[in-house]
């Protein structure tokens, strides 16, 4: 019954084999290598058109290089409030910004609302050059809410964001369980909706560790191979973390495995629900949240479960937490079984 | 005959091994696992003393990260003018330093002496606040010229720069390589010899991905983990980054492998010294530098070895490239079989 | 009718004549010099402690380099949502302090209340290393709503901040506004209160351009000269800055033009209450803010009257202003003169 | 004979008449004012184009701002191994650069020469991402050595530079005492030559604190009012900044400040001469170094001649020191009279 994160899962044997098979003979390190150029290729098709892809061990590495590259140091960055670049990475885009600045607003279901990205924009588009003023939009797809944008609202927020002279950054460490959502392709909810650059997570989704930062406009990309060598992200023996992309995009496994991580988060909504536990928020990808009362939480616990509360201030205005309960965060991945969903019900249900 | 670089070459089979262990059930991310914690203990145990391990997954993380933590941005860093981190990681010393100085001495055998050691710090404690003035001295361990510092060299080195202020970090890419061929334990050319901060390499040893930061002084690292998050190299999936170092020092593989390209390293001197082939520097880890005339570097290539030119600028002051003749850098690694060995000899001379 | 801001008065005339007054023979440059000696053995009587003095030509440098000092580039600095610091210095401090994140929070007359101060300390002092969490609280004294902390409420947040680990900054833009409205001394509203380090403003109080940053340990000092001279805010004529403050404080001039400030807002403040117009903050420094009607603030501009309207996302929770009316903003400075005022009132009143 | 540096000297009586003219009534602050547009256009004037002008207080920030305003932070600056900013300015534009890499050559009479400049640009343009490669050439006029480039030496260095993608940078902190000794404008020296952006110094001239940053393309200004607010340089009180700025260029002032200064520089290196004494380099501006025996370095320093001893590792190959003797730098200003040189000259002799 573990549901704490998913990049609590271990891999599966798939990204071991892609190891092993990439383990032939001598080739040349830092990317110049045919397991890179293969990788670039399939990620050209995959987004149908020509993008440049670079590769880094870690997510945060992903979000925070990607935003310096496309914003001066001295603009901000417009996010939810629970963005994970604004809550969860000690600074790291402001210390590869070169001290850039993170503008965090509310939104319900953890996604940003056109209205506020259109008051945000007004609000840090003056004074200059005293107030530091709007460079980027970020966005999470899936949110941190275990939620969706759909493409409209993508290409709304884009082209208001560009309208402004924005470009956008979308976090895309659950990408993978957003598209198996959604009735789009991957094109269409990043360029073709006007995202400018993405950070693809592979490591949640069954990755050791592996992040491709995405361009879609190649030369947007310009001097990304000295930004990423000085971040201390470019790795020598790179045909392993090429080999561990391409094993994740292999006969759309990754799709698979976001199905059913997705899967087996709705049937763990649903039990709860009929359980007659409150779930937060619409349950769209591999996330779900929900009010456990404290014993509902204890009894958990005590059987081994793991999770993590989150903070009673994420939520929606209309939700109180009684003495006592907690906000719970559950998070499914590819190892989750349907026996740790069924056993997680049965204990909630107590 | 593949001796481009040690990182050219895959990993032994023992770390797909250890990947596929580490692979078992769930475990919480970002090092607070089982291996990690083994890994630390195992790590004291080595050094003699209790120390503090910071995984990284590349050495020019390691080493900007670690300098970073032990001087000031207003600092300067002493360092052999052939240095990794003065002329191979695209200024990352001082992008994670906040704009350190790094400053390149020469020295025979790619070795800084004591008097050059003590010359830069006379020259470079000064001025305040107009000068960059000397806060660390940097290392490498075993040397971009294939030589190592022999523990008292070591020691004499730290002793000055201690009494000066300094810190003293080893850049230790190489570390096993310089270790086996010393009779030392890894505590007798570190700490005990003076050294404040070691990058310990294991990729270019075997590993996939996989450098430690160790602070000799568990205090001096205070503050490192956000230093490491904020660096984007703090891997979520952990586990598999301690699995890998776990490997490569389990049952004394990393020596094992090193002593093996260090003698791949040996035999491919001697043979090509035996071939009228001129060899630059002493041959006292896994690189051999030669002097190919025109003819010879092109009828290796030509056979499909692999190897690099290096700068005639590294040259010591009296050697002399004729018209055409290259100065190659050949690299053994645990993979190095006496079959390349003996071809590349025997094409060396013809 | 000049309100605009306390920056577009000039210069007192003994400032002109404290310049002609250094201006003999030649004086070693880089603060080497009797002036800048004198000042800074003032400075510690002025204080009454031994403390450490940089002088430097910008408040936004004084502020930015000061929180730089006293905190590490993963720390965060919790001030209110409208500090000159979050709003008007174009991130500076994030960027003087390597990607610092600063946490804006909301308080009453433009204060950081104490329950406000330890909520932000309880949230931003967790997950580590994955937040950025508290390393600093920056006050300002007189704050950009007008409005003063008193020493017992300094001494409070002080405590609190404290007993955190957090250092604390105080804004002193307007130091001497606040002071001689206070029954106290220098030192009872700084570090006798505990804070650590001031930015000292001079500039807005009647000199050319000259702030202090006194830090009141001077072993907290330790390499600002370095960060300062690296900062390129050390001037090479370093006696003009030494001496502009020097004539500040001489003859407590610095007191007698802040109270004159504060008299001059006092008496713009009642005669627009008078005259029916609405004051939004008690009126304690040299900063008043009002609501104008639409036709009010019609008539002054008309006239000639010089002042800025401020966001009315500043305003209290409880006013709401009417369609066309704005919160003006009107600062008084040494060279407000009651004629300025009366005309001003007179036009307002219609 | 105060002979240590031109920024012990004072300003001219026109400085303080400029800063009390200025002091005038009320005037919108960070250069909103006539005093900035009307200095601005003077600048374009002087120039005989349109420039794009930014003042700032110090010619450290000046250098600094400019520099990485035209580089990316994975750059290098190629620049001579004794130019201010390598070895003067604290590591400000490593700082200011995010990270940037000062590549220092030797050249004879402190100037780089154009093959120099090639062999460092075929150096530092190559093996991308892993070494910093170069983005800017900077040279300074005149000399730290008091020596000055042609209009032709200018021209050639830049075409080389531009031609391979190089941005060039003049260091001007003495460009008045370099122009009055060329028979040339200011453009033919800058611009028309090919330089892209000037740090056009007043302070070392006359001015109390004065630089201006001079982009010759205003495009490649863009963005340049929130680098220098950031950096904390945007004075309040601009229009004091740009009095100065006036002040010195009126009347020419500045060309015949600096003719003065270097024909005292003239009369003393020919009266050293005279008296036997070795002058070092080729006295172009107002800067001498010559050689002082031991016993004459005492007798001037006893009868309280103030200047400095630089380095002898700045010493062409040639010379060498006699033991005891130092290498003396002397520097003019507008300040200097015949009669400091006279008595200079006598001790000097003996």
């Amino acid at each position: 019954m573990y549901f704490a994160s998913d990049n609590t899962a271990g891999v599966p044997p798939e990204m071991i084999q892609a190891l092993a098979d990439a383990n032939k003979g001598f080739v040349l390190g830092y990317g110049n290598d045919d397991y890179t150029r293969r990788l670039n290729e399939r990620m050209s098709k995959l987004f149908e058109r020509e993008v440049a892809t670079f590769l880094v061990p870690t997510g945060t590495a992903a979000n925070a290089i990607a935003l310096a590259h496309i914003m001066p140091s001295w603009g901000g960055v417009i996010c939810h409030q629970s963005a994970h670049i604004m809550t969860d990475e000690c600074g790291a885009p402001e210390f590869f910004g070169g001290g850039t600045k993170l503008f965090g607003f509310p939104g319900d279901d953890g996604k940003l609302s056109l209205a506020t990205v259109k008051d945000a924009i007004a609000q840090y588009s003056a004074r200059r050059p005293h107030q530091v003023n709007a460079a980027a939009l970020s966005i999470t797809q899936a949110t941190e809410s275990g939620t969706i944008y759909r493409a409209g609202e993508i290409a709304a927020l884009c082209e208001t964001a560009h309208a402004a002279g924005l470009k956008v950054h979308m976090d895309g460490a659950r990408f993978g369980n957003a598209l198996v959502r959604l009735n789009a392709s991957a094109a269409d909810i990043t360029w073709k909706a006007g995202v400018d650059v993405l950070s693809f997570g592979a490591t949640k989704g069954g990755a050791f560790a592996a992040e491709a930062i995405v361009f879609f406009d190649p030369k947007l990309a310009e001097w990304m191979p000295e930004r990423r060598k000085r971040g201390g992200q470019l790795l020598s023996k790179h045909r392993f973390i090429a080999a561990q992309f391409e094993a994740y995009l292999e006969q759309d496994r990754w799709l698979a495995w976001s199905r059913h991580a997705n899967a087996m988060a709705d049937r763990l909504a649903e039990g709860l629900k009929a359980a007659g536990i409150q779930i937060v928020w619409p349950v769209e990808a591999n996330l779900v949240f929900a009010i456990f009362p404290q014993e509902t939480d204890a009894r958990l616990k005590a059987a081994g479960a793991a999770f993590y509360g989150r903070r009673p201030s994420m939520l929606p205005p209309g939700i109180k937490l009684q003495s006592g309960a907690i906000l719970a965060r559950m998070v499914a991945s590819f190892a989750t079984t349907e026996e740790h969903v069924t056993r997680f019900v049965a204990l909630a249900r107590g």
